[in-house]
């Protein structure tokens, strides 16, 4: 076996379209995607999971009932 | 409930040891911990489950019996 570790900027220059989640890795049960984003996403909702997002560039928002959270990267 | 992104800038500068991982989010019963490194840390194992590591600055190593893994980050 061997073992190599995952560059997201590698992973980030093999596409560019938006919305389309690429898995790039799996730990246990769960799956690691790398996305790009641009304008709006349909608001929609996980009753089952949380979910993390973590912003490597640029800015999100993810907008709730009651608030929002802002994060930006370089 | 209010909502707020937690900050990893704003979170690493809170604190100077290494070797020693602070909880920042937890997703469902996964903990997602910041941690410092430097220089080696002793070799194990977890035989229960995966671990996930994302280098967000500097350069990391992990050796396994049968080769390596290594990534860095500006």
């Amino acid at each position: 076996m061997t073992h190599s570790a995952i560059s997201f900027e590698q992973k980030l220059a093999s596409f560019s379209d938006h919305w389309a989640p690429k898995i790039i890795a799996q730990m246990n049960d769960y799956h690691f995607k790398l996305v790009k984003l641009q304008g709006d996403f349909v608001w929609h909702s996980h009753q089952e999971t949380d979910e993390v997002f973590i912003v490597l560039s640029g800015e999100m928002r993810i907008a709730f009932r009651d608030g929002q959270a802002d994060r930006q990267a370089r």
